[in-house]
């Protein structure tokens, strides 16, 4: 048997037009803002109108701690909402929108696998609907804003040391990391320490993936806080009059983003933060729009659950006021292998053993869900190689925790790979057993709220701040942001904050090395390790061999 | 009576359809990928199918040397494709794309204005449809990996103080001007000089409205020179293998943009390079196309006819292979006025005696359209405030030189306020007189190239050029590239290399500064003065009043 490869896959695929997939969940014509014909922004007039509507169900796929060996939360979550739609449920998937620059650096897209992808894949892994450029121009602007307002006589006193605004791009470019901008003379300014950062990075991503509203967009802009002055009072966007010029700027981005997957049901590809230090999901807007238009809505959050899980529950669905129904944490047997202590070479061999050990990890993760109040099962993403008994290692792992697991070959086989775990996800949220809640209150102080995170989540014996974090965790409180969630920026590799200890390591502390404030997406960011906020391109990037073929299609980007 | 403002004008706008607007000069739906409902890109399948078809007539509107009284070429470009579509004619107008960045800076978009207006305006003057934004990514690519390059082991030998490609942004932008890069340390790279340049200023902009096709697009970006060598060997962009990608980059931003005018007609806008170090004129292929599909094509360049006029003829229609058939040169009683010696504040008195000296500048732009053999009328872009007796001072003129003079009043009128104009060209292009011919021939000197310019258009006396520039003009004969066209960056407010002498100044000379060769591009660039290409905010940027009002619209943009 020949494998075909995504891309092939991808272009082989039938695509319905974009109007014909959104009629499906009852989207007019006139609702949709076409981008070509197999893309589409859906209007907020329509979004707006449809507000009285009765939710369907939310689903979060999660997965283990991510290994080497690969683990498939995205091709999950494609391959379960194509599964719904097989046994007869209305369900759109959500998810994020891919970063441009890292696709010049190492080969592969981010839009599914196999025969569970969203299409049209090229676009989508490329400009797409222009969202992360408008993000670019947005952030930028505000960043010219800031050093035009210096130039001209800094009546805001901003001390050129503490500008805490930095630049974006949507490019991997190491060299842009840390530079000295404003050289050459008094005509460009005062030279100042500056740098880039990725545009997936910019808050402004994360601020557009949790607003409500144009407007909820526009005070959250407004309430960045770009800088400080000479004695620490912190200086906003607002006062530099920069919000409403950015809102315009994205105004069309916020609008979902709707296409297909390859079986022609409808995703939403919307927004796309970081998972570090920011919340790691798609936007609230394309979440919420889905739900009133869904039976289920089968969503993704960055990383394993102990990052993304944990922020999707304590920032997205707290702050937007999202009730989760179900969450589907996807495991692979190799990656519980390598959990199990198995490196990437002895993978191929059957290893029940290794199973057992990894699954450690597996059924960390499920205990947690339950702290979220949310039932949970477990998809077990099906390599050719896995044999029987490794995958029944799976299934007693999750059945000693109450959880049923179940072999999922959406990527061989689309949606009829997943049916057996869509059947059960309709049962389990029929029970109507889920009964979300947050891991910790608003009104707990910053640092409890990390260490309850550190000690439930990540099983920590406790946290770890030097004084410069201690004082930091005062400031923030004193300055009136006590109130805000936490947003770990740790290592997704472990529990830990040692991505060397896979599988269920305890009695570890969380050193807290840095906060930082994210005064317009509402979250504190909570650093545990080194964050690299601007890749960089490798010694032979993927770039060197993209290019157009003789037919016009795309060669080397997946 | 209220004189409506342009956006005001532009959102009372009926707009069709983009496909009824595409119909009307044949483009099938089927042609059209549709970006929202009221632009469109036209199908490379759909161009290359028109290449055997009959051109229709392409005419050029340029003007007068730019003074602060303003002229209004763009919207006698649109008045004047209005005014052939009333009269009979099927006619398409192309039109430059605005830059993003200036919108920020100084209140005022570049789509027209009055009834003269190309429309949606706001998404024109926004992000359209992500053209320039496609630009930014594909140029900054390269840059990106220039440095890695040398990161992972300079094989190519790049003289680290010898790159000469910088990095772009669609934002006006002082700081980033002058930088220092790839600080902070190992893993950052190698600390060097580098700066940004707004978008319009990248060479990319320039190849990309140059580009015959996609192959000659992927040609010309391998073709860039990004450095060179310590032993001044030049590296190309093809060597780094950023060509491709590049191009997949930019493969949808090459497709000409559909949109229409107040009066449904339809518009090419594509494509927007800096007039002074670029050729100044929209893409080929957009200019290409329209003459495909309409009797009259109505386009402009940049700046006076002494620049854009003279790039739009001895570069875009040279090595594009177009044969213009008239050129309609606009020209204003109030910026004769000050070509005639008035101040800004005296423009409001009838002044016939500085309108006829003024007039003196109007006549040399007149009589070096001669020079390229194409035959010239005059539109006169009237003023409420003009006079009778001031218009009949520019009838005169004209006619004293073998040519007729029109009151245009599309501002107030559209369409109906240019027929006479309009009327006038079908007659001229009916005469079958043009017989378009470059200033000077392909083979001559680089050298006598810009003496030729220099003297024949400015009516300078002679050219002055350092040893540095007698040797770059040396350097680049040797290195192959004496056959390029020259791409003068001269000031637009004089005939002369000073901006403050109006009029027609005479026995000058033309002192050259420094030499730029765009190898992707294929022209010289030629510096007579100090070339701004990154613009800087002003001390109140209009961006502090952009915002959407409560009924969605944007307010203080235009």
């Amino acid at each position: 048997m020949t494998v075909k490869s995504d891309i092939e896959i991808a272009r082989a695929a039938k695509m319905q037009p974009i109007g014909e997939v959104a009629a499906k969940v009852g989207i007019p014509a006139e609702a949709l803002i076409p981008y070509g014909t197999t893309k589409a922004k859906v209007s907020f007039d329509y979004i707006d109108a449809q507000k009285d509507a009765k939710d369907g169900k939310l689903i979060l796929v999660t997965a283990i701690s991510p290994t080497p060996a690969g683990e498939g939360k995205t091709t999950t979550t494609v391959g379960l909402g194509d599964g719904l739609n097989r046994i007869g449920k209305k369900a759109i998937m959500c998810l994020r929108e891919p970063s441009l620059g890292p696709s010049f650096g190492m080969k592969g897209g981010a839009a599914g696998g196999g025969y569970a992808q969203v299409v049209p894949m090229e676009d989508i892994n490329l400009h797409f609907t222009g969202d992360f450029h408008a993000i670019t121009s947005a952030h930028n602007l505000l960043s010219a804003m800031i050093d035009n307002h210096i130039y001209w006589g800094n009546s805001l006193g901003f001390d050129t040391r503490r500008v805490a605004w930095r630049r974006v791009l949507d490019m991997n470019d190491r060299a842009l990391r840390q530079i000295t901008n404003s050289l050459g003379g008094v005509a460009n300014g005062f030279p100042r320490t500056d740098g880039f950062d990725i545009t997936v990075a910019s808050e402004v991503m994360a601020i557009l993936c949790l607003a409500l509203d144009l407007k909820d967009l526009e005070r959250r802009l407004g309430n960045i806080i770009v800088g400080y002055t000479r004695d620490k009072t912190p200086i906003r966007a607002r006062e530099l009059k920069a919000d409403g010029a950015m809102t315009v700027l994205l105004k069309d981005a916020l609008m979902p983003n709707l296409v297909q997957t390859l079986e022609n049901n409808p995703a939403f590809i919307h927004g796309g933060p970081f998972a570090n230090i920011a919340h790691g999901c798609n936007s609230v807007l394309a979440t919420k729009t889905a739900l009133k238009l869904a039976d289920f809505v089968v969503t993704e959050a960055g990383f394993g659950a102990d990052l993304g899980a944990e922020k999707f529950f304590d920032i997205k669905c707290r702050k937007a006021g999202l009730k989760p129904d179900a969450a589907v944490v996807v495991a692979t047997v190799r990656a519980l292998k390598m959990h199990g202590g198995v490196g990437k070479d002895g993978l191929k061999e059957e290893n029940t053993a290794a199973v057992a050990k990894g699954c450690e990890n597996l059924k960390r993760h499920l205990e947690n869900m339950a702290k979220f109040g949310v039932p949970v099962a477990v998809g077990i993403n099906r390599f050719i190689t896995d044999t029987d008994a490794e995958v029944q290692e799976i299934v007693k792992a999750a059945e000693a925790l109450g959880a049923r697991a179940f072999v999922c070959t959406h990527w061989a086989d689309g949606g009829a790979g997943t049916e057996d775990l869509a059947r059960h996800i309709v049962a389990l949220t029929d029970e109507g057993k889920a009964a979300f809640r947050p891991l910790y209150p608003e009104d707990m102080p910053l640092r409890e709220k990390v260490k309850t995170i550190a000690q439930q989540i990540y099983r920590a014996s406790d946290i770890a701040c030097d004084a410069s974090v201690e004082t930091a965790f005062k400031d923030l409180e004193a300055g009136g942001f006590g109130n805000l969630p936490v947003c770990m920026a740790k290592t997704q590799y472990s529990f830990s904050t040692d991505p060397n200890k896979r599988g269920a390591p305890t009695d570890h502390v969380v050193a807290i090395r840095e906060l930082r404030l994210s005064a317009g997406a509402e979250f504190v960011v909570v650093i545990t390790g080194e964050i690299m906020t601007m890749p960089g391109l490798p010694r032979v990037p993927s770039a060197e061999n993209i290019r157009l073929n003789d037919a016009g299609e795309i060669e080397g980007l997946f």
